[in-house]
């Protein structure tokens, strides 16, 4: 039974309950933890906005509202201008969730959920050890979309991957990584392959990899 | 083991391995079907980077490259200022991939690879029938990335989704949707639900709903 939703139907929703509808519409997201600092208190939060922006040069996007429980990392980032995104393993889920509790600006979400913050020679911003999948970014452009949400783009600088997860072709293989997707604001997934497909062409019938 | 690639080690790699490997880096992404015309012949692309950008107004980006294979897309879009985002069904991830091909701008993209253009009443673009979460969606913002791919936010006016999937809270369940994710460029996958859990709050145990 299809049932149609027309603008003014969302526009009638109350207030939480559109937040979770019109997050999940979106489709799966990745399970992303935004690491940054102050330069003194390492600071985490679950995030599921990353976006793939171009690959050469290697840029990410991530959408941030400056109000709400991600403005001390949104405030990181300004002032420092670098942050680290590291995928969210499959297996502490609850860990990462527990990032988006209100936590004061001088707590470390790091010590509350029991991740461990790790940091590189050349890198301010922390790595979260656990992740198998982590990336240093620094701003490359940044402003402010029409509902006043903000767009931050960041190159990679430096990542660190377990080996045996790159594929000869560059694919990384994110799913044997254990990296966790998200729906809605708070429903967390693992996933399982169904199919890679080699280069489609048009008229001749697609293959496997 | 842990390798550590730096920016170098990037910019050195061949462009489709890099291509490969970032790609992969952001994390599972939603698989989507773009529906789009320009007044005579629908036009179908899947994409994987549509992000939440907000929900009052209900908005959602989309990262487009103005010369790949969804320029026919990206013109439509720009010329006709609406489009549809379709949940892509883990049963036909090879249908939806199969878009991925060079077809000329007259010939439609449903029907070389099998699925059904569907129209509503007020909505000039194309939807997929055989989806079961889509969304009509009119351009609210446009601009150029730092590396010339393009973003497109749009509002969406009008959606369509299978009624038993909606929770009480507002939720829509995609996953009992069989709505598929995607890794890299062309890795598919179905997920699997791990715990969807109560809104967290600083040191209070974490809950599931």
């Amino acid at each position: 039974m299809t049932k149609q939703f027309t603008h003014d139907d969302i526009s009638a929703m109350p207030q939480r309950f559109r937040a979770n509808f019109i997050n999940s519409l979106s489709g799966f997201k990745s399970a992303t933890l935004l690491g940054t600092t102050d330069g003194t208190t390492p600071n985490l939060a679950v995030i599921s906005s990353v976006v793939h922006i171009g690959a050469n040069p290697p840029l990410l996007g991530v959408i941030m509202r400056p109000h709400t429980v991600t403005r001390d990392s949104l405030s990181n980032i300004k002032q420092r201008g670098v942050y680290t995104l590291n995928h969210i393993h499959v297996e502490w889920v609850d860990k990462a969730h527990q990032t988006s509790a209100r936590y004061a600006p001088d707590e470390s979400e790091f010590e509350a959920v029991g991740l461990t913050p790790q940091f590189s020679e050349t890198f301010e911003a922390p790595y979260v050890k656990e992740s198998n999948i982590k990336m240093g970014l620094s701003v490359a452009q940044h402003f402010t979309l029409l509902n006043n949400t903000e767009m931050i783009i960041g190159e990679i600088q430096e990542l660190f991957i377990s080996e045996p997860l790159l594929s000869e072709d560059g694919y990384v293989d994110i799913e044997a990584a254990g990296s966790a997707c998200i729906s809605g604001l708070d429903s967390y997934h693992k996933t399982t392959r169904l199919a890679q497909f080699a280069y489609a062409k048009a008229n001749t019938p697609l293959t496997k990899k």
